[in-house]
């Protein structure tokens, strides 16, 4: 592995490019021109560096395993993602090592560190909530390990990713609540860097322009962790704050069970005085009292999805052909339950 | 590893005695006699089969890897546990595969095999349903390799265990049930074969016994795949069938909250006409209605032991010192909520 990289590190200097590029040449990707593709392809060559011994080298190597980094194991959304990737795995005769990095950027750079020493077929990830197109995410990239990132991912790395509409599903959330008769209504969103706590806040601004609402910064309240003790919180301050709020749009099931939690013990009654929709179908909320309206986001179909894209860029990988990182789209529906009904 | 299977097959063979008790011997188990243990290794070094090569070899094939097979993901209990491996797995620099046997004996016996050619450096399980000391289970110990089951056990299987007190566990819980009044108690229990559902039902014939209540047979209702679905069902059933029933015990959370589903729905007052207490605290026992009494299991904790256990013997193994198994049992408790209150 050590010789490789120097290798290409060494083409990539002498040419003048990055090494991502250069191994993107290598492999034949298409958003490199052909011109570079050629030079490093001859200076590979004349390095004792080609594609073909590079193949070799991989074919060699392979594991049969592949790693998966998430936020949280504990957690219903991201162990049906795992449910699905085990399974899909499984089917292919690929083995699992998860890891958790429990949103922390340094275990997670620590992580994949250990996941590329492992030499892993691939690597499939949700990023924390600091993470970015930071060195880690870069080293695999470069390394040329097969990389798919879902749910929480970074529009910057070029990889593919299995993601929802997260501006489109929340606009849809908002808008049933503007369909249900609420005008004031309150956002609490997701941590300021996640690529979807961002889109889901801009669905839910979008909403409110499409039906003439002002948007009021001052009704938006940002998690830090996303807990149930984060919506109890937050439901207090809405009542004490704005007890105006007939609308709520929550990131995720979890905190919005945390604001219905606080709501019943204040007997602040839902849906009759406050309209409550979360994120993402978690199994709790068809079972808690009143039953919670939310968008169900396909976990399991998610998990499947990664894995399969994985396995087509790991077979490319493979055989040494050339790859285009591709992003799949999943459908989510809003599901209405008892907190936003017309009562 | 072929090689050595068929030397150890040969010793067993040719001194009339089991794989198992031959590769103990080599480990210097104590339950093996002296007479047994030198027998084996004079004929150990005659084929140049000693423990000590055999100690090479294995240090030779540290992969720093475990495998954990758990009949189930998403299950707030088991992803609990597999946060407490991980956490502790990643402490001690080892890497966890997992595996999940959708309470499959078939898969879990491919899984098995899966792990053991993925040379792992011990295996975690939890045994699926079907699951006892069969072939699979019995290949993990005779090839020597650390085993430590959590949970679902066997006690037939003579491995490093972390397990809780479940007879005592649901003892307590139902002597709960008894001291807030309740004299008619419905059990619904587990399957048949998992030790802890036979467990957890002995518990609650123990707690009857003990306070001059008649068990009766037809108030145990016996679930197949311990869901929300089976919870309802049964609640159906004991209403139905025996409206006079005040006091239900349940083998677990997620079946309570079934249970409880069915009730709300039919407008059986919970605790007024009948009183419930459920097993293993899961998250959504504290945030339904009536929040739901239930037996604390630390199962983050059980996570945590389960792989010290398995360290331990990973480095007597890789030292080739004996080791004995050793269970470890961990302390429950009873949480009271408003499922088993007197209103």
């Amino acid at each position: 592995m050590k010789n490789k990289q120097t290798t290409l590190k060494l083409i990539a200097e002498k040419l003048n490019i990055s090494i991502t590029t250069a191994s993107k040449a290598l492999k034949g990707y298409s958003d490199v021109s052909e011109k570079t593709k050629n030079a490093v392809i001859m200076l590979a060559k004349e390095l004792n560096y080609t594609p073909n011994s590079f193949a070799v080298n991989l074919r060699t190597r392979e594991s049969k395993t592949i790693g998966l980094i998430i936020p949280e194991v504990v957690h219903h959304f991201f162990s049906n993602v795992i449910n699905g990737i085990i399974d899909e795995a499984e089917n292919n005769g690929y083995l699992v090592i998860i890891l958790q990095s429990n949103e922390s950027l340094e275990l997670e750079k620590k992580q994949v560190e250990l996941l590329i020493n492992k030499r892993v077929d691939g690597i499939i990830m949700s990023l924390s909530n600091q993470s970015n197109f930071d060195s880690h995410i870069k080293n695999i990239i470069e390394k040329g390990i097969p990389l798919v990132l879902f749910d929480k991912i970074s529009k910057l790395v070029n990889c593919s990713k299995v993601i929802i509409d997260d501006q489109k599903a929340a606009f849809e959330a908002v808008e049933h609540l503007i369909s249900k008769g609420c005008k004031k209504i309150a956002h609490i969103r997701g941590p300021n860097n996640p690529q979807n706590a961002i889109d889901r806040f801009l669905g839910y601004k979008k909403a409110l322009e499409k039906n003439n609402i002002a948007y009021d910064s001052k009704l938006v309240y940002t998690c830090t962790d996303v807990t149930f003790e984060e919506g109890k919180k937050f439901a207090k301050e809405i009542i004490e704050e704005h007890s105006e709020v007939d609308g709520l749009f929550v990131i995720t099931d979890l905190v919005a069970v945390g604001v219905l939690a606080y709501f019943n013990e204040k007997q602040i009654k839902v849906p009759q005085q406050i309209k409550i929709i979360g994120f993402s179908n978690w199994f709790m909320s068809q079972v808690i009292t009143p039953k919670l309206s939310t968008v169900d986001q396909p976990s399991f179909e998610m998990g499947k999805q990664s894995f399969k894209l994985l396995f087509e860029e790991m077979v490319h990988f493979k055989n040494n052909t050339p790859f285009e990182p591709k992003t799949i789209l999943l459908k989510t529906s809003i599901i209405e339950r008892e907190s936003t009904q017309n009562k």
